[in-house]
């Protein structure tokens, strides 16, 4: 163990030589330890035996346009709670944030499997180009995307209207849980606060692997939309 | 107008006279107006025409036990954001919040409906103990419930596993998504993070209006879960 870890289980956490430690890496499944040396800088752990085997979620990636940083976290941490394999930043046309901390944003998704009792950790990718990412699609990957009309600065009783714009009817297939016959790899795509572009739009359209998926009437924000879609996939597809 | 709203739309937004503006009081639809006056510490708007009936939610309550403070302004959010038409923060026996405040919940859910588009904004209730509102509970209103699995704490590598129960065989019915049969007044109840307790469970398994439903093999926070449940229920017997 190094000097972080044997600060936390001696100093914050209080175990001392024997105690009970469960241990997972994410490539191992869930093993049963023991606290063999303890000591101010480092110690020692024995592996007693397996408690459970890697558990694999389905082959399901997010790719989210990163929002602001709260938010960005918040997708991040969501998607590894739900089952996601890869998580996938992008930049839009519409996206703002040029740069992401990818070391935070990995960290975050091992607090999510420490939390949601996973033994899988997804990997979090740098952020990457949307158009990039596209331009070398696996052929055998379908992704599902929300095209949800953009709704403009829109207040309560006595403020400014800022425009919204209908959504374009969808040309690619609609994704209908429960009705929908590709099982094996997907792909989650969530859109930036203010929608894809017209070009992103007419590209993904375009793809044979698309299938856009409607999550209600009202417009969802990128957090919840990332949820919402997760959940309808996961229910009809995944491992749910 | 009020003088805070007089000071957003002319001094924040830098509107003024002849100003095009969206209302919606969560009653009347949406209608557009105009900037007839403006000043420091107020103004008039005239109503031009309606642009919208109102667009009731599905009669969908949701239930849930305030976490942290973030969380909880999240879960307001989201619960107006995915259409729940009253919003009702419970003391559950392992709830650690002994109040909450109400009209901060409230603005959350306004802010969210200007957000999300709609022309309806939930009610969000005062704090009150889970017990006290099933000891009241409407005959024919159908109650969703998650029934998650404890996790305590659990983590990466090489900390301290502090325990996790598995979680009882449901005795009432299972939630299915398209297969459930009761439309109608519906709630969904998400427990604390600590789960329910043994003499909560036992009651909410016994009420004939309950339905188990499993969101996945990994367990969700709190806010997660709120979302995700409030997705299988609208586009199961919603308005998804």
């Amino acid at each position: 163990m190094d000097r972080d870890q044997a600060h936390y289980l001696f100093g914050v956490m209080r175990q001392a030589v024997g105690a009970k430690v469960a241990l997972f890496n994410g490539r191992d499944g869930e093993w049963l330890a023991e606290v063999a040396e303890a000591g101010k800088r480092g110690g020692v752990l024995s592996c007693l035996e397996q408690t459970r085997p890697l558990q694999m979620p389905p082959d399901l990636w997010l790719i989210f346009a990163p929002i602001k940083k709260a938010r960005t976290d918040f997708i991040v941490e969501k998607a590894a709670e739900m089952g996601a394999a890869r998580i996938l930043p992008v930049q839009t046309d519409f996206t703002n944030s040029e740069r992401i901390r990818q070391d935070r944003l990995q960290a975050h998704a091992v607090e999510a499997a420490e939390q949601c009792g996973g033994t899988f950790v997804p990997e979090v990718t740098d952020l990457q180009k949307l158009s990039r990412l596209l331009d070398h699609w696996p052929q055998e990957r379908q992704l599902m995307f929300c095209d949800e009309a953009e709704v403009g600065q829109r207040l309560f009783l006595d403020r400014v209207e800022g425009g919204g714009r209908p959504g374009a009817e969808g040309r690619c297939p609609a994704y209908r849980p429960g009705e929908v016959s590709q099982p094996g790899s997907w792909a989650i795509l969530i859109g930036p606060e203010g929608g894809f572009s017209e070009a992103e739009r007419k590209r993904l359209h375009g793809m044979e692997q698309a299938h856009v998926v409607s999550l209600g009437p009202r417009i969802l924000r990128a957090d919840t939309a990332a949820v919402a879609a997760m959940t309808l996939w996961q229910q009809s597809l995944g491992d749910w």
